[in-house]
């Protein structure tokens, strides 16, 4: 059975606290994350929370990329969903985790959308 | 182990197709889904796709809110992240499972960020 989408899970532990604190680091990151695997992006919201902490959210035209970050605990939260074949999920999430310099991170996979009446392109 | 956040997955299978390519009920259902349980929204962007379809991305203090149609299968592909305990996200899933009709709806829900430094409030 073919799935829709896949959705990609990223828990982030051991990251570099300052940049889970950095708004505009993170707001590159994502961004960087969704062009380098060809997304197209449609639209963002990122917001700074005090005294710590970042939300971030990306849509796409193949989903969505979303973060939020607890730099006091040095660990990030992030979901990538991308649908079709073209884009490669785990790809931006080695990215995220690179540039977060995670040295504990943790990938779980869910396949979206398993419908019988769903054949995908060749 | 207690955890920062609560993820949860809705599979949302026979739903109502026309609702599901209707860019503002769908952007109504989900403005409504976190207003309903208390979240405090801070940013959003929907977007309608050709032939079929609409993506809908909430950023909330909590966390997020995310949606993701296919009209042509009746099937749409949720997520709700909310960090602490104040927000239920299983109130908001209800919510949506019934607002698009859902005949049969999955939920599959995650712990994030389960962390032995954690400890929260009382």
């Amino acid at each position: 059975m073919n799935a829709l989408g896949t959705h990609v899970m990223l828990e982030l532990k051991g990251c570099n606290p300052q940049l889970l604190d950095d708004l505009s680091y993170i707001k590159s990151v994502m961004i960087s994350a969704a062009d380098g695997v060809g997304a197209q992006i449609l639209g963002e919201s990122f917001h700074q929370f005090y005294p710590q902490g970042v939300t971030g959210i990306v849509a796409i035209a193949e989903s969505h990329l979303c973060i939020h970050t607890w730099p006091e605990y040095g660990y990030a939260a992030a979901d990538i969903f991308t649908c079709g074949t073209s884009i490669k999920p785990q790809e931006a999430a080695q990215f995220i985790i690179e540039q977060l310099e995670s040295q504990n991170p943790s990938i779980v996979e869910l396949k979206r959308g398993l419908l019988p009446q769903f054949v995908p392109a060749r």
